[in-house]
């Protein structure tokens, strides 16, 4: 790339000192503002006891998402779901949610008719209400934001901040599928370019297609979670990968991280495919992204209470902030852990 | 067009034929939901007494700005002032504001820079925290969504449905600015196109410039109305015209209305260019939107007290549902309005 005098490239910077940079000179003012940017959520004052959250995403065509393998149906629920992960992730239930959609002359009302019935089911089942948005003109391809908002107690709500030295390091459900079922649709859409009456091979990998396409967001482990009685220290939604969003842990609450190989949650179907495609699980479960499961950790005292709940896995430990975030692998060698942002996940 | 069988192209619709179609599946089931969609923000409940305001919209390059004379400082701002003049259309103060953006490579970190101090300028103003967003990659163009929350006394939050037989309708400041402002720069583009060391014609029409650039939303008139004790029947801001915007408040409160023609507030700037270009200054303050302007209704005893804030003008009345919407011409012919929805405004 060619340097131009007086323009900084975004790549310079990357996503994330780009957001620093550009967020510093936001310090909250507002006597309701009680948390403003930099966690899954912003929290405001609801009342004396109770806080609402916000939230915003957006979705791009090409980049988030390609229609050619995309149903409508699939990405109005996914959309729901992105959203609504990161009021999750601050340990509250969603309520509200606002969709703006920007669309080119390629969407007829049929393919938005098929995306509003995919955000209808995933709202019923979060028990959410869609109340509002926009509905604009694009030039070209679809751009979703979805806004999301939630309430929770004010002494219940869990930010990235606050994991200590020797916390658990837990992790619900598994990792890595999504990037796996997109790895796979990608393939059959390449196979199957320009060829007529062959049907794409999916036999097998319905699951990892599932992540991908129609991932739920963890607000039953929310639920779970109160009734354990369990506050965790810190959490957030894996949403850019486990890599990534650990070190965001780490980077807010000033500590560093060890994770186990052989403690990763990866699913069966995840190493069969990642054979069939040489791609390794891990690598996926690690910088894949989209699982929309949650990160959190806990008091080691707590080893017990989670282990209840099932479907959460301890991978590791909090560790002193100068030691950095590693893999640790089952011969005891430790490999650095990457953040990747603004990857473009789409090929 | 060529109609495509199963398919049904969204112009046949219309934006809000559309947006009905769309949302009609979608009543409130959540308990915190006092409003949902169809009025410029939803009202969700905060604490007993207070009401929460949220609203997004979407700015598109393009579309609805041109960064060739758009200077980005003023996108900014103009990004906040489109957010919360929907929470101020509900007469409540904004209080904070997420913004997203999808950005293509084509936006430099500078371009973020300037982009952001605009923001920042609008939140001091408006004493608005920003308190998240999202920033993602793009194939093509800016796009903008702006969220915003406010925060209102529940009995004192104003619907557009809250119109009564015989109501005053009431506008403030002056229509139509914003649109010639863009025609001015569409206009001084063209010319200069190509050209070298020659200057834009700006000279006198600094005014529209402003209301197109840097449009300030209508907090200080919800300041003025609080401080006179009034409280509208029904309000919406100028965001697609006076047209429009007044046949929204009809629809929602099932009356009709009559406007007159020689009440209309036009700046002097408006009909000077108007001459010089050919626009019927009427026209651009029926049909050109984004004033940012409150629509607003009142019972007529009220009078007296409104005009006491000054800057409010009292352009017609409220009239049975039967009658439509009318702009009544100074010999009392009436013309009948029709509304513009998903009109690009750039040419």
């Amino acid at each position: 790339m060619t340097k131009i005098k007086g323009r900084t490239e975004i790549a310079e910077l990357g996503q994330f000192g780009l957001i620093d940079e550009l967020t510093a000179p936001f310090t909250p003012k507002v006597k309701s503002t009680i948390k403003g940017v930099g966690d899954d959520a912003a929290v405001i004052e609801a009342s004396k006891s109770t806080a609402l959250l916000l939230s915003t995403d957006t979705m791009v065509e090409g980049i988030d998402f390609d229609l050619t393998y995309f149903p409508p149906k699939h990405l109005g629920y996914k959309a729901v779901t992105k959203g609504i992960s990161d009021i999750v992730a601050m340990n509250a239930l969603p309520e509200q949610i606002t969709i703006s959609l920007a669309i080119s002359s390629k969407i007829s009302v049929e393919f938005l008719k098929d995306f509003y019935a995919g955000v209808e089911f995933a709202c019923r089942e979060a028990k959410v209400d869609l109340v509002g948005g926009d509905t604009v003109a694009s030039i070209n391809g679809l751009v979703i934001t979805i806004t999301a908002t939630g309430r929770a107690k004010k002494e219940k709500v869990v930010y990235r901040s606050g994991a200590k030295l020797h916390d658990l390091i837990c992790i619900t459900g598994s990792l890595g599928a999504p990037f796996l079922g997109l790895k796979l649709l990608q393939r059959e859409s390449r196979v199957l370019e320009g060829v007529v009456g062959e049907k794409p091979q999916f036999e097998g990998f319905e699951y990892l297609l599932e992540r991908y396409l129609k991932p739920r967001a963890r607000y039953d482990i929310i639920e779970s979670l109160a009734e354990e009685g369990i506050v965790p220290t810190s959490m957030i939604d894996i949403s850019d990968g486990l890599a990534s969003d650990l070190m965001q842990i780490c980077r807010s609450s000033l500590c560093g991280a060890r994770i186990y190989l052989e403690r990763m949650p990866i699913a069966r179907q995840c190493s069969q495919l990642g054979e069939q495609m040489h791609i390794d699980p891990i690598t996926a479960a690690l910088n894949g992204g989209e699982d929309y499961e949650l990160l959190f950790t806990l008091p080691l005292e707590m080893r017990e209470k989670v282990a209840s709940i099932g479907c959460i896995d301890i991978i590791g430990h909090i560790t002193e902030p100068q030691t950095g975030c590693f893999l640790v692998t089952p011969d005891g060698s430790e490999i650095e852990l990457r953040a990747q942002g603004f990857v473009r996940k789409q090929e």
